[in-house]
């Protein structure tokens, strides 16, 4: 770990990315951003100035640069795969902003990509894989704890959607993470899924749906729900009950302080997910650097894990269609990802 | 207020009928208990003499004795119908335990003796609709509190199944609970019903299926799904959350005492159901009492709850079996329930 | 239990007077009300024709009517004394609400009738006895629970002071409650008291001081703190903590429902103490009732346990003015209250 | 902030300093260990070859390498007077474990020393200041908040006392935590302290006192409790309740999973410190390095507030064995702490 510090370029600079890019200078051990790139030049080159790096012009152009050992992608969604291609191309590691792709054919192609090169070389940013309320959920799983999962049931809230509202992207967007974080939580995949619309809100658009309910079936049994409200008005939630053989566990929120106050008595929801998962991303970070140095296994989410949520988020979205039940079928899983 | 006691006659000495008669002679009031029958008339001659009330041989005794105002049933399940459809012959008010008749046709059966009588005089034991914890979560919808329901979750927990494990009883006889508590948050009929089977959990018995999984939806298209589990192991458990349009209010089990201890820190769950809704039963059977005193209307689950809920519990039964979504048809309501 | 029902006298019939009263006609099973006094005649009046009593003239006139068995004092606390002499002469059971009187010498002299009379005619109405959450805390103690107690900590708010405040009333009125419920709690009498007054809230009329801060320590040693506020502005609460040998337990209010809205998640703090002690209160009527039926020991505090209370509320103004930790003597216990 | 990492020596190497260490080298952005020193050789070398670093003889060799921009101390707590007042001859800002001092003798000179010289270079490991619990404590005070803070009450428990336990020991190495945060918090000194000793736990040696608890007075007249408890059993526990003129809030333990299990549900408890203040000590390391980095003010806790935590200290001892309450004083605050 005395090895020098790794050089990462950062494509994209808007809100995530920027974040992301000043974690890296400055919070997490080990790394520096050397290179950005952003279609709007001009915010790259004031992030540049601020961290002490230089701003090129094309995604391209970070992958290709002397002095970057990895690359972190935080562009906007539909621009992954193909950024992901060329970087898979470059050789170097890649740290992706989640989703891999915004449709199956697009998440297959990297996957085949990497399969191709023999090796893995990306990372996908499902940051709950990292979060402390998460981490200790899983450890209450099994024989020492509470038993084998049969339940497995998700809380997800938005305060609004300040960007309208579309129920197919409340599937791929945001009941994405519950799609990641069930497989890995049980260790399976899901082979069935069935989406139900609920009574909308006063504040769904007419012909959308919102809340929604998703259940998910995995491939030993275990049901797995996911009531998603994108309008929730009284904050953002997010959470998970496991209910297994012996005994049932609740992550909540890790609320630290108790108010009382105008005759109510409770702790403070956030009003967006940034707050919530904050440490997440510095881990996963912080991880992903790590491992980077030491040369050790990529720890967090696959291209298999994006490609596998972006199939079931894909299911999901024909179950929405046709009211049915979908089954999902997954291709064998690559040795690389064993 | 200030009318002589009722003097309830009680039909069924079993562990609920032997709680009923005594909070009825003891802790309820206005009420006194001067006859009792069981099918085992030294069970039933024990209580009696406890109570100081008299043992009579038959169930049809105890509605056509004199000194009886009202009657209490408690006797087997599959007595209720027709000791039901007896006591409206005799026209004496009855608190009826559920569930209303095991069967959808007995259930009718009932429902039609009561709508020729032309007034309601049969209650029914859904005491939940009596539970401080149902009634606080009720207060919470509406306008001044969170909202417009969207969606119920509620959470049914036993420890164990210490008689045999039957799916479709789990349906009849545990779920019925949340199917009628639905009904009544909502003030709303359920129109349709899917039953899931969960993964067993290692004590279900092969053939199967617990833990299982409920989605109904009512007639204003509020999703309602209910988590049974009867082999749960860690406790008793029913919990309740309400998502609405503008919040979401979550029913637990009022606890009092948080104790830390053995690096744990919380609160005691009950091995069973009595503990929990001990306040439920006497608040029922004095509400029942106070009606009759007063002549008003009987506050508590009607023959059209019953039936209701019965004919609900019967489609989940053909949605178990054929692993499809249901449809539930109900006649229309007749005048007197209305 | 099959006894004919307790005759009740009431003196008294404002909030609390009037509120047992009901109680005892219509919740309370074995009881009714049969005559009630007040000073305000048009008042006592009122209720009288609501329960189908009959008021009379004077509180004597109450002890000596041949239609009570037994009398339940609820008059300004400063009558309390007088009138438990008065009724201890007629030789019928009292439930009197506290103080026991509102000095020490008063206490005292209805102590020595009480002894003098060589048995116990009066219960206290210390409520707190007969709550749910108090008595879960009780039975936690021990050792085959948390252990041996070490330290209690008692949060006592009130909302608001609405007719004034004079800190020695906090004492006599407020933590006089905590000062018994700590005597029945652990067993032991107190023996010293300590008040420390804290920075005043900016409702605090000038020379007054709230919040205060009492600390006690039991004959065996343990220490007893209480927190009272009396102006805490977010509402009524009363909390009490017992911190043991091998665990800690932490007696709150039990509440029912969590409410997520407006981005905060909790539970409803009540503004006034009714809805708190509700169920203490019809509880502890209704053991009183089934002590007199039964002829059984009165359940509830004695007057030693009021005349205690009323000593140790005296010491801790003689150490609020003095700023000292003040010594607490009792003479030794009657037989009649071992 | 793209300056050079900075270099830091580490004095001792238990495991604490180990700890530290570890976090410079892998954890802290723009930090490195290039020097570290022990009592231990074998121990400092050993560290020091993980860490590419080097072990040196003296602690004086630590502050006086070409190779050290920064030192960190946490050798035992007698011996950091002496290497602070090194230090301070040095020049090199240094992060000192808490106690500045074990008496209050030797934490005055160190204070003159760091007044002599001008300007702070000490910075002392008062963790909890970093700590998320206590930060969202204090940031619900206020007039947007709670309002003006009147009471804090903190509870403080340990598992047991491994190394033997002494009553002076609990005041100057246990409680003098929240001697420091009640002043962090409440921006004020205390200016009296009284110390009672409660009932001793069945495993307190004869002649100490566990629990033990504490009063204390603020300059603004606010009292601060504070319950010690070093073999409390059930495991380890920091919380702080402040009840403030318009609301109260209480900090726990932001834990995430709530757990169901053999008829219990709740939160796990930590044995030890470690797990509770990972992220404080984190945090503590990541600010001071920013702080050097940048130039600023140190962030945390300075020289004062040690000396000021260890006279609180002195002055609670002298309660303790005189049982009664004592004043504190404290000269003027030097012109550089303000």
């Amino acid at each position: 770990m005395t090895a020098a510090p790794v050089r990462v370029g950062v494509i994209g600079t808007g809100n995530i990315g920027t974040a992301h890019a000043r974690a890296l200078a400055r919070t997490v051990s080990g790394a520096q951003v050397t290179v950005v790139h952003d279609f709007d030049g001009e915010r790259a080159g004031a992030l540049a100035a601020d961290l002490g790096a230089r701003s090129v012009e094309s995604a391209d152009a970070v992958f290709d640069a002397a002095d970057t050992d990895a690359v972190l992608i935080a562009s906007p969604d539909d621009a992954h795969a193909q950024q992901l291609l060329a970087g898979l191309r470059s050789g170097k590691p890649i740290l992706c902003e989640k989703p891999l792709a915004v449709d199956e054919a697009a998440a297959l192609s990297v996957l085949d990509a990497e399969v191709a090169l023999g090796r893995r070389r990306v990372q996908l940013g499902f940051m709950r894989r990292f979060d402390p309320g998460y981490l200790q959920l899983k450890a209450e799983l099994g024989e020492h704890g509470i038993g084998d999962p049969l339940i497995v049931h998700n809380i997800h809230r938005n305060t609004v959607a300040p960007y309208g509202l579309r129920t197919e992207e409340t599937l791929t967007n945001m009941v994405v993470h519950e799609l990641d974080i069930s497989r890995w939580l049980l260790g399976e995949e899901l082979v069935s899924v069935l989406v139900l619309a609920g009574k909308p809100s006063p504040h769904t658009p007419a012909g959308e749906h919102d809340p929604i309910l998703v259940v998910l079936e995995s491939a030993g049994g275990v049901l797995v729900e996911v009531e998603a409200f994108r309008q929730g008005q009284y904050g953002y939630e997010v959470a998970c009950r496991v209910t297994a053989s012996h005994g049932q566990a609740v992550m909540g929120d890790g609320s630290w302080v108790t108010r009382s106050k105008d005759f109510s008595r409770g702790v403070a929801i956030p009003e967006l997910w940034l707050g919530r998962f904050d440490d997440a991303y510095r881990r996963q970070l912080q991880c992903w650097v790590d491992a980077l140095r030491s040369g050790s296994t990529l720890p967090g989410a696959s291209v298999w894990d994006g490609y596998a949520a972006t199939v079931v988020a894909s299911r999901a979205i024909d179950s929405y269609r046709s009211g049915r039940r979908v089954d999902i079928e997954l291709p064998a899983r690559p040795e690389i990802y064993s």
